[in-house]
């Protein structure tokens, strides 16, 4: 998907939300169980009644990871329901040397058709540089994460007085361009949001951590966006696990919706 | 697997070797392209043909998603196929906020029933201490990789005057221990082995980066070995494509044995 494709999607749907499909067997509603593919069964009604009010799916890659093989048919079929009116996120947070991450920009882009995969830029260039190479795909590279743990690294000071994270985004923004790469940035990092976007004024960021992990959507909304809108705002748990029970797919799209709502009025 | 049984392998054995399967079906002999699982039988083969002289396996998680569905088959197969006489890596560099890294651990260790999985360091404790909390398994973190990207954020300098791969060992250190973590330290950077040692003295030391990454192993045994041993090297193009012909296990197997001849004249 190109950025103006991208961009237009916003615009008409009023939306920047991206549902996270991060489904876990242990915690769908237990009637799903004797499905044949539960997980699929489970995420095709969450796209189903969801699809209006996002701009995009990302796919937790772990979850069906978890599952084995009966887990990686699952996110196959997944990635092909998709419809491909939405941004279709792996988020699989690969990266290795060039010659592997050749392999995993094959795996995400052409086997499964993903428009955009997450990666970790702890190795450099060569390993974030071959899922650049793919025409209308995006990486979305790690920059301040939502996480506890983005105190250990990420925040810690470099020697030209800048953290790790804003010599990882001012680094990386040098390799794409804001056609082909995007950065995560933790919904609960509000705060550094007017900092981040100094360094990287063009580029759309992933928002994670809305709702089970704390973030406002008013904050990342008000200190985030750029002319272009410039961010995908992520929701998992508080849209698919909105309910445990046989409404659940009416309390996912009700979740949806009071999301897109809120987008709505920021855009 | 448990640091004293990995030990006692390598002392009976006389081989610290790894050997990687980063099977890459466009590589492979053509005569395999017949068999149902063509990533499966070139496994097969080229474990019964080395078992005697390496101590791991290391199985490159990229090569098989690269497949899809087909591919994380043979990537079952394979693990079911390593002997529990060998200690099994998935290299898979994975790493996410807990409850994700959480579903990671799952995937390699309960499920693929692997000794060890490697993990990227950038999203700090929280991502990495799921891969710890499992009995006799390991995270093997990223230290100092052997590509020519570790320029860009590994040996980058922090405020406290060391590079930022030195913090991620010394910090990584503090939240396990030897008995479950060990770290990975490219073949190529035998120079800074010695510094290494002084951070992590104790640690196991998975070295990639042998042979077509064009480490040296006399360098690398002299410089990172300690009391225990103490590093797997791992070598995986210059063993399983020493030859793309019939021949490929024969080819594999003398390579193979030529690193165990070179290795057991270091212990």
């Amino acid at each position: 998907m190109t950025r103006q494709k991208l961009i237009e999607l916003i615009r008409t749907r009023r939306t920047y939300l991206c549902v996270g499909l991060d489904t876990d067997i242990t915690k769908i509603p237990r009637h799903l169980l004797s499905e044949p593919d539960p997980v699929f069964a489970f995420n095709k009604q969450i796209i189903d009644v969801t699809k209006d009010y996002c701009v995009g799916y990302k796919v937790n890659t772990a979850f069906y990871e978890a599952l084995g093989l009966a887990g990686w048919e699952a996110l196959e079929k997944t990635a092909d329901y998709i419809p491909s009116t939405h941004f279709k996120i792996a988020d699989a947070k690969r990266g290795d040397i060039g010659n592997t991450s050749a392999q995993y920009a094959k795996a995400f882009f052409d086997t499964l058709n993903f428009d955009a995969v997450t990666v970790a830029p702890y190795m450099g260039e060569d390993s974030i540089r071959p899922f650049l190479e793919y025409k209308n795909k995006w990486a979305i590279v790690l920059g301040l994460t939502s996480n506890e743990g983005a105190g250990d690294f990420e925040l810690s000071s470099t020697i030209d007085n800048e953290f790790l994270y804003e010599k990882v985004i001012r680094k990386v923004s040098t390799w794409g361009n804001p056609e082909n790469l995007m950065f995560v940035i933790g919904a609960t990092k509000s705060n550094w949001f007017t900092q981040i976007r100094k360094i990287a004024p063009e580029h759309f960021y992933l928002v994670p951590g809305l709702g089970a992990q704390g973030g406002s959507l008013q904050e990342i909304s008000t200190k985030a966006m750029n002319k272009d809108v410039g961010i995908i705002v992520n929701a998992s748990r508080t849209i698919i696990y909105a309910s445990d029970k046989e409404d659940f797919a009416a309390k996912a799209a009700a979740a949806a919706r009071q999301y897109q709502t809120e987008m709505s009025s920021f855009l």
